[in-house]
């Protein structure tokens, strides 16, 4: 069985010149890998006849399947639909359905319909028309050049009910499709390089049907297995089996698979354990606070944070003791250690966390530098601290301070478990 | 003078496979657009060999500049550098300087380097190498088969800070660019609609060589203003007559003009009056906090912050009183303001700001459903309230609150200074 390749050809000056993000083909993406369609190419072009007329030939020499979003409002500049026509050498023609449908779209919402529009019920004769139930321009199916094309109007909730209703559907009838199986491994804590290193003998020796991608980002690896085969429950098997075999490598660097996020499986670790959490946070300043009240029902186990940008309020309210800041500082291990336990007390809370430092881009010294950050977690009768050397950037340093508290927090909540 | 064009290609898997969204090419857009060079084409490949040669070629055939993101990683899978150095003739060659900046980027942040990384130091012999100060893969600039070509890693504050600091300034070395005259004039509190509504005779009237786009985002709306001509001066000129002749309309909700943010705007108000302020956040969970806190130098009027996530902490903290709860609930005009004055006095600041609201997905009642949110802002002598209906999406209403919290204390600071 053959590999379905598919290409999205996004068309508009507007995604050209940084004025919408198309934010389209990575849903397609999404919804094409997730039934086994391999995206082979995608491609922006402009309101421009010889550029769309070039994509539309390119793309017929590389994929079985087109998806095209875009250019099909009712104004002059958009060519889509009248360059399918010329392209596949047919006429536009009215049709009549398609015509009723937009008069209904109109009468339903008490609008009037603009002549513009009821030339939106104006088709290619070689085309199917498909009924967009939620916007003016419909959408239209092509079996033309060995290729299936669908091209779709670049308003996001009406393309996804296309591809929802008509698309995915019709794929199954015109493809076999692959079965495939995809796994994420979700690690913190260790970078690309260094997991890749801990992991190679077990890469090199997968078998040629499992494929390995590494997707870092901010203070996070993602690994990706993808299986192709046959049978799903089988595959899914091997991928199980393959991750039993590699976790003894690195299973301390993992905190979940697929959708799960760092934020989230804290708060179900805590709500397994019935314990809760409260934070005192200076140099992230309430990005670790925001980041555990992101998720939904955090109030279960979330009691609340301060933050005490200046020295008074980590006094006061926090009792972080006079001395401890003057002989050590506000970025010291000592310091985080007080904040750690005192918001703990605070807020009656098991978990207290902590974090002081230099965010940058200024008050840094020789001694401590700009991205010289402490962090702490302080729980029943210990307190646990880290120090990071972290960038001279500050957006970045307040991320990473976060992720690293939050690994942290995961890294005690386990420990207090054995 | 001829238009310069350009073409972004991304490299990777995961970015076909959805893994990944590409929002780097949407900033570049933006980047190149205020410069004058126009983006004809955008292109996602995978990380395969014969796919990027072919994007190469092609690229080169229809653009000037040729912008590549990804493909840099230290594992087997980046193809982006083997493929240039072949495209070119050339070989892979170790460049001690770029070599010794790894290392240096692993020694600062106490790191052990590995093999993969030293590799990262080789480069293809017939490019520019450009340090890469914040990750470990260089820039490469090439001026090759007609072309001037960049490739970046993907990671996006590689990439941005490589742009910002090489290829621009590059740019205006190797190309005669137009002359262009940009001016954003950045809203908030009014949508894009009845903005259009407010300045559509003004938006009428515009002569031809300046056009009028509106970019909106959450909670914010900007107007970019773009000016064609011969001489910079002029343009400058033109522009800031036509703002002028808009402001009556539209003042009250402009808080500033490129790239300020409203936090920094808010910072800069409150830094002329020598005022400070604080915060009490429910809802929106240490969001507002942790925005104030972006803006470097916030430590001047941040006082710091509390998340009261549980009423006790309203109560024990805050000072809210336990009438006022069980009266009207957390969710309520009077516990905001309670709120905002409790926190005003605990951190001793001009300016207290308070959110309670329901976040959702879940907690909301017929009286008071999901997306209902009080806000407050506190000073000497009152206390300003709001009740804010947003929608059902927990993210959007943290981040709307935020956006409506920092407004509020923008009209506040304002109104004090009257």
């Amino acid at each position: 069985m053959a590999t379905v390749t598919a290409e999205i050809i996004a068309i508009g000056d507007e995604l050209l010149y940084g004025q919408i993000m198309d934010t389209n083909s990575h849903w397609i993406s999404q919804e094409l890998d997730a039934i086994g369609v391999r995206v082979v190419r995608k491609t922006t072009v402009g309101d421009n006849r010889n550029d769309i007329l070039a994509a539309f030939e390119a793309a017929s020499q590389r994929a079985h399947l087109i998806l095209i979003t875009g250019g099909l409002g009712p104004t002059q500049d958009d060519l889509t639909k009248p360059l399918l026509a010329e392209y596949f050498g047919c006429e536009i023609v009215e049709v009549p359905e398609a015509v009723a449908a937009v008069s209904q779209y109109f009468t339903r919402r008490g609008r009037e319909m603009t002549p513009l529009n009821i030339l939106q019920g104006h088709l290619p004769s070689c085309c199917t028309y498909v009924p967009n139930e939620v916007g003016t321009a419909p959408g239209m199916w092509f079996e033309q050049k060995g290729c299936y094309w669908m091209s779709m109007p670049g308003v996001p909730h009406e393309m996804k009910k296309l591809i929802k209703d008509f698309v995915l559907p019709k794929l199954s009838t015109v493809f076999e499709l692959p079965v495939i199986y995809h796994k994420l491994i979700k690690t913190v804590g260790i970078g690309e390089s260094l997991l890749a290193d801990l992991i190679k003998d077990w890469e090199n020796a997968l078998p040629s049907h499992i494929r390995l991608a590494y997707l870092p980002s901010l203070g996070h690896v993602k690994l990706r297995l993808t299986a192709f085969g046959e049978n799903k429950a089988h595959l899914r098997q091997e991928v199980e089996q393959q991750i039993q075999a590699v976790l003894p490598s690195i299973s301390s660097y993992i905190y979940g698979y697929n959708e799960d996020t760092l934020e989230a499986v804290v708060g179900k670790l805590l709500k397994q354990v019935g314990q809760t959490v409260a934070v005192a946070e200076s140099c992230s300043g309430g990005f670790i606070s925001h980041t555990l009240t992101t998720v939904p029902g955090s109030s279960a186990y979330f009691k609340g944070a301060v933050v005490p940008y200046q020295n008074e309020g980590k006094k006061s309210i926090l009792g972080v003791s006079p001395e401890t800041l003057q002989q050590h500082g506000a970025v010291s291990e000592q310091t985080v250690r007080e904040m750690a336990s005192g918001v703990r007390t605070l807020f009656g809370a098991h978990f207290g966390l902590a974090s002081s430092g230099i965010a940058g881009p200024d008050g840094g010294t020789p001694e401590k530098p700009v991205g010289t950050v402490w962090i702490a977690c302080a729980g029943e009768g210990f307190v646990e601290t880290k120090m990071l050397q972290l960038t001279q950037d500050r957006m970045i340093n307040i991320q990473l301070t976060g992720v690293a508290v939050m690994n942290l927090l995961r890294i005690c909540i386990s420990k207090s478990r054995q």
